[in-house]
């Protein structure tokens, strides 16, 4: 990279959870500045936090639309290059369109939308415009987890055929304060959300983890949702059985009623040969399992030696050093600069390599809301066995 | 108790894996002695599985039926009080059933019969002849399931909510020496292992466990059952979406192509106001997870304070200090003796404790039968929901 | 073996803890009966004891001296074998002296005495009676223990650098009930525990480890301890620095105030090739750590092939499947095993296995005593460094 | 803050390790920003690192006394406002105090200096200056190691009795490349790390650790250093016993050749009424053992009730939910963070707040030295104990 990329932000004012993830995970490696944002609908919320965040008065806009009209008319040298989409899921198709059709480019938070629908159109002005679009699915941002995805595709495992992933939380086990004083806690709001809150919210990282480790695609499977919370309109549980390409089988849960769970990711893929299990609130470690074999822990940051070697994926995501832990907002971070150095290389001509264009994408966009609407149709049918296709 | 137990053993002849199991199980804690056995229809393999075991020639029995007939004649001071039955599935009906009739009282290997009839059969014998039987359901056997029990019935989760339970293995990965050479590995032989391979021999293991902790009931399943081994005519895998009483869902996974795992049963609970883990390879753990608590670590053995302080359930099956372990052994003895305790006292005309009388019986029999032919149904089924009902 | 042996026990009367770990490490495997004992110098406790284990009155002793005297006399199908001593420390040496000199075994917990001086003249009746005597250092009878042992002497660390060791306990953060009332907790009074508390009691637990699995022996130490509880007469804390044989260093802690601890026996080695991890409240897992490699777990039980096979001394211990968990107990009763296969061996006129040998001795007693008196003397010394031999 | 604050480097030229750390820390919060550098000797190498970093090639300085010279030049709103100085230990003193007495404030790598007397004269030269100095010792700034902390001090485990604190590393356990090839592993070269290797580079974080969690402070120390590696010149594993003010006892070992760990620090910290344990590698957990009752697992970024509410110590450095883990590179940005807030106040005219304050300072640079010449005059000593002061 020959120059830091300029970022501006839609959402994400004071307070916002998501916003400041976003922020940690662009300026860490010192390769993106914030330079503008559309923070808040409420004036004031937008110009306190353009304050805290040590930005220009006049690059502190109203609404996405201003912003990106404004920024469009900016010198070269110092408009935005991109736009982070931070703000509720109805409000991602807009500004991710707009941005693309007037040159910039897009991270945008998961889900991508809230239809299959609006995730086609993204994914045709993605083609049509030639604008790369990042989704923080972050927990494929993890060193780890590219190792996992490494190994299986080297067939270290055999052919794959089981597939367990999770995703328990425990924080929706009661209505929120939002949702007692009958106020907007917008993941539970269907208008805002979309049309799973379970699905939306965490299913949909449960889902991609699987098919991006995996290599392999969902093809049928077979849900059942609820909602256990008096009071709460959408559903906050949900399992479903999978079937995947190439004859796997396989389990997902998705849980925000898992009281006393906090952000409890697992996943674990069987081979003929062996099985591997990573999970998000211990992701320095892999475990493998190989038949006959005692256990092995691979452990990120480490130089191995072959046959151990750590696949370059692994590393290109790693930043210190074996034994000083690595988070989540470093897989986070990993996400913005793979971005960063693909939009970077394509302005200067170059061809990303293979490491900085290993994030999720438009189609991860499509898969994801086309995830969501399977659960939910097959959720309310009495067959079995429910088809997902994009 | 007033004097030992004598036992006599169906199967179980020399490197017969779970016949071992039972007898260290029974002899452990000095309340029961081997006195005869049927080891095997094999008369060589018979006499010195005898010898072996220190028993005299003349009560070393080609059969079960010899045994009990022969048994029977003998003084009462002499003859055995019980059988235990480690012998192939198909073959537990049948010694039941005789020894109870018999005058005998039964323990006996899971699952209890190959068919829901013959389990039914044997809980109106039971009922008739006022006969003990117990069923060994292993893993309840451990204190900290028994304390999870203990706490979920005090109400300490709320209402429960949701029930994952699961027990992986990885042996059935490949087809076994004695499948390949075309022989008897019973457990893959549905005429002696009953309708599934993968739901008889671990699936009801996992399934009581649920039952057992949560006091719900299975009401409705939805299962996958595949078979992935190449060779193998049974299923040696199984997913179960699981409805239970009083509103509570849940999954059950039951795997022997987890290439990699030992024997990684492990159960997860939550309730409105916190949830519980529990897992085999880390018995005495049982870690319990309350809303806006610090998680906990109940240990077996421990002398906590009011308000942790252990059931008397968990504290009348452990035998040691805390810290140091106790395992499978000690749980599968835990029901050997609460069974042997129980026995005695009716024996002497007194009314067993409730923590004695604390091990699975024909009722859980009966239960494990129809687990299994309601899975097997609903795998056949193209209906969602199956009805599980005995 | 070609019939069960015959054990009285000295000590262990009811509600002697470690009493009762002897009676069902000794019952475990079905190899030994229990014939007599002299559970208490209390008579009514020594005939309610005798009831409880369902002896006959006249072969429960008032003193180990009567038993020792009349089972002599007994017919050689008839009289016990070995006698197992569960007392106080000061009581080992006694009954271990009378019972060789009248041609029996024994089984004795540690430490072996309460002085070198008693350790060393066992060590002379020993070598002049051909008598087998084993000491209870339990932790060496685990399997995982004895794999880090074999891997060690198979060079697979390579020469030896560092060893620390660890027993941390908190059950004596507070005086016990019985030191309170002025009472009897033999443990902490010096005329029944010998010259330390920590170190009699577990301390030398710890040293054993450290060279059973090592191969090294310490020749230096520099040690620090520390009575920490108001109204203790002992010390109950101490931490020990270490030099072993072939340059290698080390540390060794034990503590009885370590508030909170139950009973975390652990030991790493590192070598210049790798390091390996052991403890006792996860006993089934040896954590290997090479160079260059990820860290791999050993799990008891598992058929690993070459060059990961277990040692024919782990298996050898290994009454069960993998992760099907093995406990404190099934060590224990690995010591009363291989002792019985020893027994049985010499009484047969064969050679018992290197497997069956491998067990705690007299010269294991000799350097435990030796041990506790060399650290109390650096403990009293302004030299940094003070010799340890025997 | 009201403007970001401006950031010089010294020393962290391409691929040095610990200044890309450094970095990655003071960008995470988007607090400051590196406006200047004098990154190496070499001007190839400093030019190339500037331009990485995206800097104006006239604020690339040959060596850090022209930056500080020509900055202290610049306009009040351009030139920096501290430097950080990330060289070998050797070359922290020069940057400190010229940086100070330029009116720059400073964070400096540890350990702090060469010597105690170094450390003595910019402790007076803070007083003097009234300048800010942060040294990192990155453990201290996990929320979990300030949640210990605050319940260490609040009096949650009584008095304080027994302290262990371990910082096992295995990277040592061959000569590096550089030294074998005789070059500059500057850390084992006394002339650049100072009079010890394994107490300088690691022995003062965990020495640091324990007197910041406990409040206590070490007194007297009784050492063993090794040279275990042959070919290298200083010491690469030691171990201490430790006299802590107010009676309490502990532990310490730092160790380069445990071959296999990777930078598991870890410490315990027992009281009258129970214990803590933290690890380095599992960062986000804080295990609390209270005698009587279960064990308690604090989490990172947990809303517990009371009486468990987390410190605001803890929650001020906490960035993102629970169950998302934070690692070291969050616990560097806290003490950047901490600083950049207690100096922005300071420049403010306002009392930073206690939270923001809590970073190490020059205090602890200098008994961190004197530790590390105790350490040494007590290994070179027959006396067993030699007195710790400053």
């Amino acid at each position: 990279m020959t120059r830091k990329l300029r970022m501006g932000m839609v959402g994400g004012g004071q307070n916002a959870f998501i916003g400041a993830v976003h922020r940690i995970a662009a300026f860490m490696d010192g390769k993106i500045d914030l330079v503008c944002g559309a923070f808040s609908s409420d004036p004031q919320r937008a110009a306190e936090s353009g304050k805290a965040l040590f930005l220009p008065e006049d690059r502190v806009y109203p609404d996405y639309k201003t912003m990106i009209e404004k920024e469009a008319q900016l010198p070269e040298d110092v408009r935005m290059d991109f736009i982070s989409i931070v703000t509720p899921n109805s409000v991602h198709f807009g500004p991710a369109k707009l941005a693309m059709e007037n040159g910039f480019d897009v991270v945008v938070d998961k889900p991508m939308t809230v239809s299959v629908e609006e995730a086609k159109e993204l994914q045709e002005i993605v083609t049509r415009t030639g604008r790369t679009l990042a989704l923080t699915h972050t927990y494929s941002g993890y060193p780890m987890v590219k190792q996992a995805k490494a190994m299986v595709k080297d067939g270290h495992f055999g052919k794959i055929r089981k597939i367990v992933v999770e995703y328990p939380q425990g924080w929706l086990s009661r209505l929120t304060d939002k949702e007692q004083s009958g106020g907007a806690e917008w993941r539970a709001d269907p208008a805002k959300s979309g049309k799973s809150l379970v699905m939306g919210d965490i299913g949909t990282h449960a889902a991609h983890l699987a098919e991006y480790i995996s290599g392999l695609k969902i093809i049928d499977l077979c849900a059942d949702l609820t909602s256990f919370v008096d009071g709460r309109t959408m559903d906050d549980d949900g399992s479903v059985l999978l079937r995947f390409t190439d004859g796997a089988k396989g389990v997902l849960m998705a849980s925000q009623i898992s009281a006393g769970e906090e952000n409890a990711v697992r996943i674990r893929i069987y081979g003929e040969l062996g099985g591997l299990e990573w999970a998000n609130e211990d992701p320095n470690n892999l475990i493998v399992k190989m038949l006959d074999q005692p256990r092995q822990l691979y452990r990120t940051g480490n130089a191995y030696v072959a046959p151990y070697t750590l696949s370059s994926f692994a590393t290109h995501n790693t930043r210190i050093p074996s034994g000083h832990p690595e988070g989540l907002l470093e897989a986070f971070a990993n996400i913005y600069r793979n971005f960063a150095e693909t939009v970077s290389a394509k302005r200067d001509g170059q061809t990303p390599s293979a490491e900085s264009l290993d994030f999720p994408t438009v189609e991860d966009g499509v898969r994801g809301m086309a995830f969501i609407e399977t659960v939910v149709k097959s959720h309310e049918s009495n067959e079995k066995w429910t088809k997902f296709d994009v």
